[in-house]
């Protein structure tokens, strides 16, 4: 049985027309689906408007116990809700997780040797079970960044991750298709260049790619992420515009092993 | 077969210690169960850190967009999540929703002849048949006082209404107890007496109070609600303190037609 594991970034949550053009192709899909969404710009406004300043190293937010509570009001509140609502209005029967709800996805706060990354979460196991049941009963779950240590403590992150893992816990099971929507229709060759979309990327082109420069900076966990998934089961891997979802003779990035 | 809707007010929610302490409780129930939770100050202290002035007319909340907004991140977000992390940790099955969730429950924008409640929403219905198969499933269901309209919209609904509403429902497939918990053992005959409960209250006997003005203000909405429950199928309706959930003998108050 297959199931289509969909992530969309930050740009597209914060564009209110991208995000209802989103919904309306995801909401199409047929069969298993999970949505799982990052959180876009607006845990940053809110946390400004409060009074606090967002600490970032290397790419990743510091999480401080206030900045703790911003993104789980943001990414399990108000964004997560809203799309909810969304995708019940098209007629999917969507349910909000964070990673506390049903136990479905327990981490482990980061401890990392040097860096103090605060509430981050690592992830370290998937209630398999529990989704398959709510995919049985025509649930479409969709994911916001928060997962929890099963003691009582929430934790931020990286929704990525969290796709990734959700996608390989999911292909003991399924048959897993694993696609990040973003802006762009997939990686490209000149980020000038819109139509210049790497068709399909290898363990062996994307060595050349970043020796190259082409890929830089946040590709690069992304790819990575991708090629752990790959490597432990999920089925395939796809880098696109979500107008691919329902277009599959758009041009976008295909990742293989 | 039974199954236990516990309410709890804003001053439990308000009070990390009594929250704590009445988790553990809750954790402690066997069999069925459902927490519906209020909002406690937070929203209001959260609206007012961001420059909105919070609206009340006769206790009600008036929710414009903004003040939505803040209702859903701070409901179905913060309270919400830290409310499911910590059952998970005490070993309950917790899954937060909000009625958008699951179509579970569904609401009409209110259309009220005089007064702009704004984004607030009456139930309509409540989806009794995916509740069923989450209890079967050992779930725990945790609901916060946001409900959708099934159009795309989220809307701000009473927490007692929302306990009360799914007491109702699931009366036609369970036999029904609804606790409302808050800081006192029950309704008192003297507000200043903590030890004066009145143990049992009907019909016949509420509509003295009301005379007497033993029973005034916010007690009333909640009181209408016990006896709407009662005479649309809830089985039992107590109002008690927290302690009461692992000690049945502690006094309290019980609703009866």
């Amino acid at each position: 049985m297959n199931v289509q594991v969909i992530k969309i970034g930050g740009n597209i949550i914060d564009n209110p027309v991208e995000l209802e053009k989103f919904l309306t192709d995801f909401s199409k899909i047929e069969g298993n689906k999970f949505l799982v969404h990052g959180g876009g710009k607006s845990a940053t406004k809110m946390a400004e408007s409060i009074g606090l300043v967002p600490q970032m190293i290397e790419g990743r937010r510091i999480t401080d116990a206030a900045m703790l509570d911003v993104v789980v009001m943001i990414y399990a509140g108000q964004i997560n809700k809203e799309i909810v609502a969304k995708l019940q209005s098209k007629d999917n029967n969507a349910i909000g997780f964070s990673g506390a709800d049903g136990n479905l996805i327990q981490s482990t706060k980061r401890n990392h040797p040097t860096i103090d990354y605060g509430f981050v979460g690592d992830v370290k196991q998937v209630n398999t079970t529990l989704l398959k049941t709510l995919l049985e009963n025509g649930i479409v779950p969709v994911f916001c960044a928060i997962t929890h240590d099963k003691n009582g403590q929430l934790l931020n992150t990286n929704a990525d991750t969290i796709a990734s893992e959700l996608a390989i816990a999911l292909s003991e099971v399924f048959d897993v298709t694993l696609t990040y929507c973003f802006e762009k229709q997939g990686v490209l060759q000149d980020s000038e260049d819109d139509s210049s979309v790497i068709t399909e990327i290898n363990e062996v082109l994307y060595k050349e790619l970043k020796e190259q420069k082409v890929i830089h900076s946040g590709m690069i966990p992304k790819l990575d992420n991708c090629f752990n998934s790959l490597s432990r089961g999920v089925q395939k891997i796809k880098i696109a515009h979500h107008s691919m979802l329902q277009n599959p003779d758009i041009s976008h990035t295909t990742i293989t092993l």
